[in-house]
């Protein structure tokens, strides 16, 4: 047990009208929206990782927080870091957590070294996540800091850092199927190139190919049952990372055979910066067959890189689980916040007080797009518009026996003349900001 | 023949001191670089579209062009605006042309009578192309600019529009084969959407695969050997495009096994509106297998929407034919011009000329690009950087029997601990400035 | 009277529970928050332009709305569209309304015609507004439209622009004083470059700062009380605007001497394109004294375009109001809707279900904002934050006897030490939260 | 004398054809255009920022540079950091050279303490200076890196970092003027914020132009003869920078009486950032009188945040030197490079060579930019372009005693009707690209 939220009470759910900061207005664990309670439908997840371990620091200066298990460089630090996490997860009562290896442990001399250290780490954890503790969401590699990696994880110039990676990702594996972790992570921060004119981009993509099926394939040899996930993100750190986004990602799955092994976890700044939105990406997975989980943090519509802030938005919100609604609510997957305070939220209280905002946020919006299904608001509309396509003759166009030049014939002896109909843009958001 | 260049001479080439600024200072067509021509090399097409179709607008403005076949709604006048375009492709000396069935016939009151006028125009062509006249290098189908498809082409809500839209691109593919036409292109300019609100996705994503697989069965049965090819576009028309980049159309032509059967037609512009470089995509589409034609208008990177400006710089020239020859150069595709005059410039002499710098700067890019590889100058430092992967150890580790646990054995006991080398990206850069 | 809104009842106030798309939910006009009604508050003005001009095109599209007085290039269609438009503010049951000459008569085939026209159409509204009527929030010069424009307009390299423009600001200034209007706006569409190049930009911004010079001087001698309002924006359709922002407009209008006699019209859509939020630029403009009114379209964040879309974000209309309110309110100035339709919205229903729900939207933000006023919610903290200023030291730092170096002899003798604290930036953002 | 460039000759010009990375192809410091040398039209200047004190980082990985000074906490390192500082000055053979105080010192525990180490440091550097030594080009305070600074320097909310700041500045402008700095520049980090909620734009506004005053008494009063520069940049590090850009500061400047003081020192990225070019930044600093100096790095145009490369584009520099020609050259400026090798540049010769080719990118542009003056090739247009408004008619207009409805009343009785001329941007385009 740390001191660091000596002073914080856990977090209760006080009802909408409630003026307390440290309470919930919106989420309350256990009320249930249709078979489901609000603590099944959104799978609370808070990370390691921005929480315990960024320490404020921006690209013009320096730590501003000062936590007791700063600079967490020796293994009794990483126990007073982990003592005050799950100390948080408490307060907050998320029923999951999630972290990197690099979060929780000092990197050793050596991988073993390195893989030791994080064992033990998991032995302490375990003993944490009994009696009630939070259960792990997913684990990670963090291969993306160290300057080792600079140059790429599995795509880096030097195969030594592609078997220093395989290495990594074995013990994070092994780690996270231990913990009983409900999916494992990719997030592939360095897989991507700084210039062209230093890359081969057709041998670092087959590497990157050849790397997943791997992980893959020991995923199965372990016996792991969860998700494998990968967290598309465009650009930041490098200039053109790989994982592009959602569709980039299906691509490179079908490309190495591996569509029905993967899926994606998306995150809101991620889909900004790729141009879309969060509900663009999360409707273009389910389409796909690849929806896995959400990283709930948002991002500045006008800041070009990824600022990771805590989501607080209603309406946006609302949008985002009602594509989480329609792709059948999570199953392995959950809403996570890999979402970082402002530089300037210096106190314990500003930890908790923007978990409770966000956990919030994102209650309010599952129940307003719960009510909008329920209510038919938004899918009876869409039938409508689209229900010209029931008929026989239009499916008929769609078959596999249909010919270009045969649907061509019919249309120009019909004298066919569509004519167009309202998109009626306005009136369904209009419609929207009567749930949110 | 048409009086709108009357005053303006074929356009030679006077070497690169010449202070004419409608002669050539740099593309050669007959100079060999390699066993090819320039000619041969960049295969200059000059479109319709813009050329002869757009007036000027802006969202906030009018007509500014006035040209003496505006506006072009007879087939009198159809017939004068082709009679000024193949004058100015003669001026040109450009070998290819192109076009949509929009720009150069106007729409009949039928699918019939719109097919009708078009093949009268093809009569026309056909003429004109005979005894030295420009090749066609593609055509393709308008099916944005009519409001019948503002909600989509072959991803409408009303399946009479996918009807109308596969009489139309039969018939383009007919006369574009008719034409000895070396490839068919589709630009989805409304396969996307505006608002998620009243979009289902999913289903329009089946629609434009299933449309596109016919279209490919109908180039096999015609017997028309030339390239399908798609062009991506991000954003604009519709906010959200579905052929958003090289890598999603890749993983779209994937999801419909259409991936042996399609390329991209990859414009300079609308890589930038992607958050990609130019060369990113071209590489990408090497890599992926798809590569086609390029479409050498540049957009503002400052700019939201595409600009479709006409290249100007001399450095982006270079780094994009370097990708054009490592990828083998072109077969079937070339170098179009599918650019936009400023609105302000006005006169005739200002479309030449503006093809006149585009063409140079093509050339000057492609005689960069060239030396640079004649020079190894930057696949050298490139091989040596991937020199690690040659040994054998390394190869195992990328073979299909390697396991992601047996790497990582070796890694452990061999206390693998890379260390980063140099990644020079100044020097790389100040290598190309040695060349262009 | 027109029969283009004939099936559509004035709009009434419904209160909150109401699914009526075509009933307010928020906006109660004679609903008083303080000592104003919402009415008196927002002073909801509905413009000609968009709503009764464009046609729906963009710039890969034609027309899609089909109204009753398009092309409107007769005075008789100049009057439909008259008849229609009062229809529809009468409807919308908005205080104002505002206008551009060139949407409300075709121009005439000299200035003197020109002028005449609109002084008939003057005639006509004046009827109109009379018993009951709308007022006239602004009126307005369209000067970037005519391709006489497409070079600038005040800023024009043609001597002749600038006549040409001195006379249609005079004939729109008269205009709007003859209808009592309470503002005269200038947005300098074509007030700006596309290109450097061919660009004197000391010589334009002269001649522009001459420009609103006169017109200032006009104002005063024909007695027009109200204020003379210049419309920020960044880009579009000129590349380089030179009204950017609000901070560049104050340095312009210092520059001339004209800080004191002209105000600002922010857009929300311009603060975004120009790299602001919209709160930014509101609470700038009052900081800078020259805030003056509104325009309540928004801006996709992520189109790169002035997308011009009506308001649906509570969260951002809260914030938007809260500084109107702060600054004091509108004094001549209001909240209007320089609104388009999405280009699928075709119907006259669509028209006025966009502004229901704009007119709710702020009328929402409107409530919120007050109560957060009332609360103190955002000011308290606010206060605590700066408190350190109030010490008789503090101020004496700022005095004008104040030296640097005194300051910095007795900082370091107190050795001074600043310890940081906490900008509890998420907690604000929920406080937010709780009145959105 | 440090060894880390032991290895590395002093650069010398070998001319273009040279394929020495560490060889000038361009930059001939002796070589004259027109009446002045190549060394000092460019009055080149090198930062010990970033060069020296950045270790690599970026947002998501750590350290990557490992020199040996690092990470220069004590005097004993800050002297190796300055002989290896120097030393590259020599091998470069750049005139100029510019520092921020944090960069050359530890911070010590007082502002006593922090001012000694500096002034022991400029003891070291007078002696590096004499005898050919480099010049210093400006000094400058750090005031964001250090979390005292996080919520603003003279924008804070705590007057006691006011009063650090006026302590940090008068001793960095004491230094700069006992070293015979040319100039002293601001540079407003954090002067600016995160969020509106928490923040009194007033207030803080209220105090900068107050702090700023007192630098600009505090000038006089040492008779420090150098400029005082303010370096505009919009966003990052905080979201809403104060001295967004070059129009902004001048309102600034103006507002607080000081325009005539205080002069710009513009930023190719910063430009970017800002929405604008580069040359247009310049432009606009000219016209409003206060240019000052350049700061020549880039920014890449799609990355969001400031990437500070090395310039690389010889169409670019040409631009930027063109405007710096026609605003007279540099008097008290220079060009300096504020840039930032990238992460994976990890050698010593890598600092070098970017240098190289950035120095020589600049020779390159001020070369291609004196002979397109000379050729008259971009003013000649441009006159001819204007040359309306010769006449005393149209000056006439422009008088002080002209007035709109006098203008009116004459346009009206001429029946003006202006004719648009093309603006011939392509051509020009062309033009340039015969100089690049
Ligand atoms: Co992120
Ligand atoms: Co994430
Ligand atoms: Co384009
Ligand atoms: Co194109
Ligand atoms: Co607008
Ligand atoms: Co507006
Ligand atoms: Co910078
Ligand atoms: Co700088």
């Amino acid at each position: 047990m740390s001191q660091y939220f000596a002073d914080i009470a856990p977090v209760t759910f006080e009802g909408a009208d409630s003026t307390n900061p440290m309470a919930f207005r919106h989420y309350n664990p256990q009320e249930k929206l249709g078979g489901k309670t609000m603590e099944e439908h959104l799978r609370f997840a808070v990370c390691y990782w921005h929480n315990f371990v960024w320490e404020g620091n921006d690209p013009f200066g320096g730590q501003t927080f000062q936590r007791p298990w700063f600079p967490a460089d020796t293994m009794e630090l990483a126990r007073a870091k982990a003592d005050a996490a799950f100390d948080m997860f408490r307060i907050l009562g998320v029923p999951f957590f999630c972290f990197h290896d690099h979060d929780v442990r000092p990197e050793g001399d050596s991988l073993a070294e390195s893989h030791k250290r994080l064992n033990e780490m998991a032995d302490y954890f375990e003993k944490k996540m009994a009696n009630g503790g939070p259960r792990l969401l997913w684990g990670t590699a963090n291969m993306f800091s160290n300057r080792r990696y600079m140059a790429g994880a599995s795509t880096n110039p030097d195969p030594d850092v592609f078997a220093y990676c395989a290495s990594t990702v074995k013990a994070c594996m092994d780690v996270t199927h231990r913990l009983g972790g409900e999916n494992y992570v990719l997030w592939g921060g360095r897989e991507g190139y700084e210039t062209l004119l230093n890359t081969d981009l057709g041998r670092e993509l087959e590497q990157m190919g050849r790397f997943l099926s791997m992980v893959v394939e020991y995923k199965h040899k372990i016996g792991f049952k969860g998700a494998i996930l990968i967290e598309p993100k465009p650009q930041e750190p490098t200039k053109h990372q790989y994982d592009y986004d959602v569709a980039t990602v299906y691509g490179f799955l079908k490309r190495f055979g591996l569509e029905d092994e993967v899926k994606v976890n998306v995150e809101q700044g991620h889909a900004i910066l790729a141009g879309h939105s969060f509900e663009h990406e999360l409707a273009m997975a389910r389409t796909l067959g690849i929806f896995g989980s959400i990283d709930m943090n948002r991002n500045d519509y006008q800041s070009g890189w990824d600022t990771d802030q805590f989501p607080n938005s209603p309406s946006e919100a609302a949008l985002a689980y009602y594509e989480v609604l329609m792709a059948g609510g999570f199953t392995t997957g959950g809403t996570n916040f890999d979402a970082k305070l402002r530089r300037q939220s210096l106190d314990a209280e500003d930890l908790i007080a923007a978990h409770v905002g966000a956990m919030d946020i994102c209650a309010r919006g599952l129940k307003s797009a719960y009510r909008m299904i329920e209510d038919d608001a938004l899918e009876g509309p869409r039938r409508a518009r689209y229900a010209g396509w029931d008929s026989a003759d239009a499916q008929a166009m769609l078959a596999a026996d249909a010919t270009l030049d045969g649907i061509a014939a019919r249309a120009e002896q019909a004298r066919v003349n569509p004519q167009p109909r309202s998109g009626a843009q306005e009136k369904l958001e209009n419609i929207v900001n009567r749930y949110v």
